[in-house]
């Protein structure tokens, strides 16, 4: 079996790694925009060969992790010229805008837009590891648009991992990320962008923050590329979402002003709520 | 030495077992508002004995760990109390207010405004710990209003965590403060309350969030007393830190919506200079 990696960064390159793990018989070609990324790539064992102008055909599976808004396109030219049993896989973090410009593909039944929940702040091949989607949560959406055989295929190559399958629509897969994923990321972005304005001093920052700071700002160390990309492509679902949030902020201050302690006191206990959920997902 | 410690919480707790790793001839004693506190902590060998009604005047150390609201009123009675060479040290997270408070009594020079820079999401004398503040920043606060021989001896019962000492006035501490830490938690547990009024169903946040959000809402396990009490005794400068945290997130939304893609990179990007930073509190 052949398999492609399109983008050799975090997820792609972990992918590779765990197919090489748990199917070494399989040939790895892998594909990045970035030369340097190939190169590495190359060094670190996650492929074997770069993919070829032209060679895609020979493909049986090809695994796409790049910039969600390039995704559509690359795809669309990925499922022009593959073979007629070759599966497409897109390991993306956001669906909609993907599933509604690819939907009337001829090929459309050879794609499964997947979404693997899992990730570090860290990017590029050189922060990929075999283990990283063991165990964790694997979104297929709009799966009845995928042939059969290849949905079967899909499942045989993750399930040495151990992944909680899920199924969910594109649309709803976006709506639902928008709250537990891409806000986070503008929540820990925007926190870091306010202490930075703040503390002229880097040094005051690095001495009198803790544990708590460098946790609520750990995603802000993630890839402003595939950040800005994802914002982009579930905009309005991000949008609603950040809504949301700065109205909640809005009230807290407006709480504290008028020193509204007791309900203050009260919001914080509901939020509470969250640890056994929190403790859960840690452990996961 | 006699060592009181007042609060059998998280910081009081992890307080008193590093003065028993490292200075085990003092006595401890203890108190909190809660008796089952008290028996936890006579249990777990945090105090040898609980502080009884009168006992004060015999300490040579008192440290008080409680909720910060409450610190004012209770070290202006514990000063009224202890005998002339007692040295009493408050551990709280805010020093401003306690500071003014206090500035007039006729034992102010008795009195250290510390804060040990250390903590985690629990609290309770069960999470207490020996080696919490191990390797830690300790701020104190107003160092001159305090007896020398007795900031000596604050220094030589921390000397053996290897603390690194900073020393601030107590209304720049708590400026700071509200940026590296307060806001922190603030928009945790806001993003923890507009993530459950979005999913009602807690099995979908478990199933969706990855470690990314468990990072980002860690925080908001924490304790809505203690909380509640350090916003209301940061009040000012909180609600300044969240009218800009609120201000950025208005200005992401806002290129959100009109689609300004290069300046959303941009600010991500920036916000990536804290990366070093936050690689060096991890790691310290």
């Amino acid at each position: 079996m052949n398999v492609a990696i399109v983008g050799l960064g975090l997820i792609g390159g972990s992918f590779a790694l765990s197919q090489k793990l748990n199917f070494p018989s399989f040939k790895r070609f892998g594909v990045d925009n970035n030369p340097e990324h190939e190169k590495k790539a190359l060094r670190l064992g996650i492929i074997e060969n770069v993919l070829k102008d032209g060679q895609i055909s020979e493909m049986d599976v090809v695994v796409v992790s790049i910039p969600v808004d390039k995704s559509a396109q690359v795809i669309q030219d990925i499922l022009n010229q593959v073979h007629s049993k070759a599966l497409v896989i897109d390991m993306g973090s956001t669906k909609g805008l993907l599933c509604e410009a690819i939907a009337k593909h001829p090929k459309r039944d050879q794609f499964l837009a997947a979404h693997p929940i899992a990730g570090t702040e860290f990017s590029g091949p050189e922060a990929a590891f075999a283990s990283l989607f063991e165990d964790k949560t694997m979104i297929f959406c709009d799966v009845e648009a995928t042939r059969p055989e290849l949905h079967k295929r899909a499942k045989a190559l993750v399930e040495p991992l151990h992944m909680k399958l899920k199924y969910m629509t594109a649309r709803g897969h976006d709506k639902h990320l928008a709250y537990v994923s891409h806000l986070s990321h503008i929540s820990s972005f925007m926190l870091g962008r306010t202490v930075l304005q703040m503390e002229q001093n880097d040094k005051t920052i690095f001495d009198l923050a803790g544990s708590g700071f460098a946790s609520t700002v750990r995603l802000a160390k993630s890839n402003p590329v595939t950040w800005t990309a994802i914002f982009k492509e579930n905009r309005e679902e991000v949008a609603q979402a950040l809504e949301g949030y700065i109205e909640n902020l809005k009230v807290f201050k407006r709480q504290l002003e008028i020193e509204n302690y007791s309900d203050i006191h009260q919001q914080l206990a509901e939020v509470n709520s969250l640890k056994p959920i929190l403790n859960g997902i840690l452990n996961k």
